[in-house]
């Protein structure tokens, strides 16, 4: 975008937003909940995305804020940027049915793959290298990256909490696309999104929520990330 | 250590390690220079390790707190901790090398297996897994640790710093281990030592190197981590 002789560019001066429409494909589940709430009491325009459309409505009728419920497809084409939030389990067929309709857009992968056994969470790890790498060989018309991994989906649904503090780690190919998802993290009291990678490095992001967990365990917390020094 | 019926212990009571003496193995290089240099300025006693007993003794007395030098067998030796700061490349060679000189030790393996071409950083996947599995393999009778990943070698390094505000994530099999690890790093003004997960779990926290130096890069920064709500 820039060339060598331009002057460098402030990395904290992001794009207005405001006016995009944002769907979150599994939108019934606790993290794509969570994040359609904040996003929508933050003045965002959201439409959660489900199997069932009349899930996805009384879904959304619950959170308020003007947020509709529509089945994935139509959520994903009536959309400017969909953020995917479906279980893992669930994440490659469900994208491969949906490639059409998110054709030009900007995905947002947070989708986390994790094992479970006695001895706590692990990563798995995707034939592609990541859940996001997946998505972008799923999706070759559309613009993927990934974010919103390290939110506690308690925190981002309880009314009572005012501020999420934490910083969003976006990663992508194309600044223009991650500028715009740093700048919807950003809308969020307390969270800024920052930009971390391209999307070869997007496993350890995904996979620190495994440790993430171990932490909240210990600690009986709801553990977030803040990257110091910026 | 403790009992079903036990109350649950408090994760911030950590044990006094005010006189255990810390070797750093690849004490001459950045990374290992300014991690001895921030515990011995706590008031650490520290040891250097190198190859060569001359270089690791110049550069102890150009750190000053008291800080010595040895070679790396010698160093091990000497310590009752030692911090494993080798360049990736050698990690292997120098773990087999010093196996019977690091029995019985704790080992705290904070090396970042990573790649570097045009396009950046990217992790490198050990065939155990992670730099710290690799360490448990090659010395069977070592407690292996993996901490102090994500500290700026720059900062570390830098007199004029008084405090490094970043959290330490500390992995390993056995919380009495952890714990003084965790210590350790609590010595340092700013920093936290926080227990975050099994070694199975330390390969994203060796990646997530990766990510901040793609970070360090946009923002002209030196950053770190902190986990939020604990």
């Amino acid at each position: 975008m820039t060339t060598s002789d331009a002057p460098p560019r402030d990395p904290w001066d992001l794009p207005d937003v405001s006016g995009l429409v944002v769907g979150v494909l599994g939108g019934t589940g606790d993290q794509g909940r969570g994040l359609a709430y904040r996003l929508a009491r933050a003045g965002q325009q959201v439409i959660l995305g489900s199997r069932a459309a009349g899930r996805a409505e009384e879904a959304a009728a619950a959170l308020g804020h003007g947020v509709r419920g529509l089945d994935n497809a139509a959520c994903a084409r009536a959309s400017d940027v969909v953020i995917v939030a479906v279980p893992w389990e669930g994440h490659a067929a469900t994208l491969r049915e949906l490639r059409e309709d998110l054709d030009g857009k900007l995905v947002v992968d947070c989708v986390n793959p994790l094992g479970f056994d006695r001895k706590g969470a692990h990563p798995l790890v995707p034939e592609e290298g990541s859940a996001a790498e997946q998505a972008a060989a799923l999706l070759p018309g559309s613009r993927v990256t990934a974010a919103f991994h390290h939110l506690s989906a308690v925190l981002l649904q309880d009314p009572a909490v005012e501020k999420i503090d934490t910083d969003v780690m976006v990663l992508g190919e194309r600044r223009a696309d991650c500028e715009i998802v740093q700048a919807l993290a950003g809308r969020v009291p307390g969270m800024r999104g920052v930009y971390a990678g391209r999307l070869r490095n997007a496993h350890q992001v995904e996979a620190l929520v495994a440790n993430l967990i171990s932490v909240n365990r210990r600690y009986k917390a709801h553990a977030g990330i803040r990257l110091t020094d910026l």
